[in-house]
Parts: structure tokens; C-alpha cells; sequence
């Protein structure tokens, strides 16, 4: 993929403080594929010791967000309009990781699906999903106020 | 409302860590009613500074649960199955309030709404609504493993 | 409300053959708040003889799209990004009622409310409601095909 | 699969008047899997002349409901509790295949996945895909009122 681009992720993902307090950090970056991975970490539990939803929904919105933004022009800017979280099994584990996929490009509006992967340690296989996450993403091309 | 159940719902909220890690506190607890507040923090924001997106779903889907919890027998416990945010304006302010309300109370399921406002601070009135949710919660009475 | 804007969502409504198929009428158009109507008709139902949640989706998308193009300028078309429908119950009745509403109106991306009641005559007030939409509608200015 | 759960999955089908309504087959009944297919039909159009967004949403919940019960015990019943769609591009096409699948099976609560494909005739490929569905199914077990 183009290196502009990429770096464009990049810096944009340094810029979410979310994402260093979450202690996540960006383990891929491909034209239409985002994978961002965490620890676990007991400050970001609910009530039962597992990962909160909202977490799981912080890291995915992420990496489906900057999947979208690896197919869009370089000038473009990227908003959440809307996602959705199906969360399968109790986010439990020592790792996660957020895989966002473009599922339809667009010159305004990119569709995206992203999964969350439970894992018992960084060499343990693919993990088991936890969470999917379908999330539609805008593209703002002429707005100062939301670019990245 | 019965006061055992504002002791679940404040003891369950109390477990969940991350609520502490994002400074929330438990706002209002009422019958189907649950609001959360939390202060502006920037280790929480996106690129523009402003609050995450996935902030925003934490705060909402534990307003929800709770609420919906609050409409549970004593012995029930909470999932959350499902949850959609729509982000309606950038999550810019001072302090945040999630609103989670119970739609349709259920023997299993649950439907809530939620909203989140932003507010300059905490005189300014209702604020501006910036995120709405409807989140799908389960109740959980028989399985040990994921009791509140 | 602006009569040209009242008659563009009427002219619409009736090139929806899909409305005319299921027994739909326009029963409301005001600004951002629209209603549809429909019979209960046997051709229309699930194994248990309950409206299909398919036809559910079907008149309060309408009702939502026109809600939402009821807002906007005389010159856009409207489309359908997304929809959520949660089922709150059987949709059992003698009479249906889609009502959208527009929650958040916008430039490009106008986010509706949806609610069906079913009742169980005409006269029978307002009815229990069944199911719930939220839907992110996209105005279209500038697309020869798909303008209304 | 089990004769018993493909015949169990037909009949309920051909209880759904609706499906015969919009002129839909079930063309594949798999574990986890289900395919409905139906023509073009001009009286399930929206303004444009594209199918509704509402019969898109038809029939993927029933493919989606269906690809759930077949993973289910006998003498399960099944209610669809909410779903989302995304709406990828115009239905346009001759024929139209709906595809569900089971995403999560569980004791109470299946999550599925649909997609829907629009092709010029019954021999041109695999089609493009137009639409996206989510859908949460819930296991009736127990209530007279709502099994299949």
C-alpha cells in the first residue's frame, strides 16, 4: 500500500490518546485491513473481571475507522456515523485484537466490519471472537473542524 | 424503588474498574432509569480531542445495563447481547451524562435506549445531545459465571 | 409545512409500488415527523400469522425516509444507509402505525426514529407499540440516479 | 443434516405467507446455513424501481431465522429479537439471493450474519452483494404461543 497512506494512519492513530491509555497499539495496516492489539488490563474490566464492552467497541471503532481511512483519498478525514456490537462470548483473556475490513468503499459513505479476537497469550493461534461490529464510516472531505 | 436493588446496581457499578479508570459516577438510579456522568478527560479522546466513540458506547452500555438491571428480580444478573451507537455531533464538552432507559422490560430480554449529552458544565443545563444507543440486554438467572 | 415539500413526499409514497402491495396509506406528513398506516392482511405474515418483521422493517423504513426527506431541501433525493429494527413483540393486531421521526437532521446524514403500534381497530387509541427503527438516511443532491 | 430439521425449517417456510407473497424460494437448507432466492418483482419496488429496503430486510431475516433454527434442538421455536441492515447499493437486479449464517450458536441466544445478492438471471454468478444483515435470534423453548 502507498506509504503516505499508511503513515497518514498512523499518525492519526497516535494522535487518539484513547488508544495509549488503553495501552493499544497498531499491529497492522493494509489497504482496507486494520488490526489494533491490547493486553488486558484489570483497569478497563466490568463487573465480572472481563474486558467492558465499551472497550471492546473503543478498539474495534478504531480499526474499522482507520480501515475505511486506508481507502480513502489522502485529503480525507474520517467520522463515525454509527456501529453496531454483537458480543458473543465474554471478552476474556490476556490479549485482544481488532481486525476492521472494508466491506464496500464509497466516495462518501464506507461500510466496515471488524471482529474482536480473545486470546490466552501473543503466540496462542487466532484466538477465539468475542465481539463483531459493523460500523459506517464518512468520509470528510471539505470540513477543517473534523479532519484527521 | 426498592432499595435493595439500588444497593445491586451500586455495588455492581462499583466492581466495574473501568468506570473508575474514565472517572464516572453513578448519577441517578431510578426504576428503568440509570444516568452516568463523567468529566472531560483528554486520555480519552480521538484525533480531534474530542471524547472516543468507544468512550461514549462504555458509558451508555453501562447506563443501559443498569437500567435494565434495575427492572430485574433481586437474583438476576446482566449481559449486554447487543448494542448500536449513532454518533450525532462531535462528544465535545466539560462533563458527560449517559441516560439509559428500559423501552421493554422482559422475563429475557430487555430493550433500552440511551443518550448521551455534552455540557460545558455541570449548571449548563440539559446540554446538547451527541450519541443515542439501543443496546439488547439478557437477564441472567441460572448461570454462575456471569452474576452481578 | 411547505406544500412543495408535503407533495414531493406524497409523489414519492406513491411511486413505492411496495406501498400500494402491502395496503400502506400516508396518514401524516408534517416536518421530520411522518406516519403509514396499514391493514393487517393475511399474505403478509410469519409461520405464527403475525405481521413479518420484514414488513415491519418495510413501512417504518418509509416512514423514517420520509420523515427525514421532509427536512431537507426541496432538490434532494433521500437513500437508506442503515437500519436497526429491535422486535419488541408480535406484530399482532388488526391495524399497524409506522411512526419516523428525525432525531437528528444534517447536511448530508439525517439519523430517524421509527416506532410501530398495532392496534386493534382504528379507534382504539394509540395502540402497543412492537418495534423499533433507528435509521441513518443520506440526502442525494447530485445523483441523477437515485434523486426522488 | 438431520431430514427431521430440514423438513421442521421447510415447513415453517411454507407457513410464512409472506415468502410466497414476494415470490420467494428456499433454495438451500444447510446446518447453519439457509438460502432464499426470489425474482424481480415491480410490486415490491421502491421509488426508484429498486426493491424495497424493507423486502431486502424480508427476506435476510427469514434466511438469517431460518440458518439459526436449523442449529437448534427439535423441538425449538424461533423469534427474531433485533436486526440491522446495511444497505450496500441499489437492489437492482432479476433475481435476488438472500444467504444466512450462523455466526454464534448458543442455548438461548444465535447471532447470524446475512447478506443479499442481486444477479442479472438465475446463471449469472455469484452476483453482487447489495445488502448486509446482522440478526439476533432467540431459542423459544418453552411458550405455546410462539413456536414454529
Amino acid at each position: 500500500m502507498d506509504d503516505a497512506i499508511r503513515l497518514k494512519v498512523q499518525n492519526s492513530f497516535q494522535q487518539q490518546k484513547i488508544m495509549n491509555t488503553i495501552g493499544a497499539s497498531l499491529t497492522l495496516v493494509d489497504t482496507g485491513r486494520v488490526e489494533i492489539s491490547l493486553p488486558f488490563n484489570e483497569a478497563l474490566t466490568q463487573q465480572h473481571g472481563f474486558l467492558h464492552a465499551g472497550i471492546v467497541a473503543t478498539a474495534l471503532d478504531s480499526a474499522c475507522g482507520y480501515a475505511a481511512l486506508s481507502t480513502m483519498p489522502p485529503e480525507a478525514g474520517i467520522l463515525s456515523i454509527e456501529f453496531k456490537v454483537n458480543l458473543l462470548a465474554p471478552a476474556k483473556g490476556r490479549l485482544f485484537t481488532a481486525v476492521g475490513e472494508v466491506v464496500k468503499p464509497g466516495r462518501t459513505i464506507t461500510v466496515t466490519n471488524g471482529e474482536l479476537f480473545a486470546m490466552e497469550s501473543a503466540d496462542s493461534g487466532p484466538g477465539k471472537r468475542v465481539a463483531t461490529m459493523t460500523a459506517t464510516m464518512m468520509a470528510i472531505l471539505d470540513r477543517k473542524d473534523v479532519t484527521n
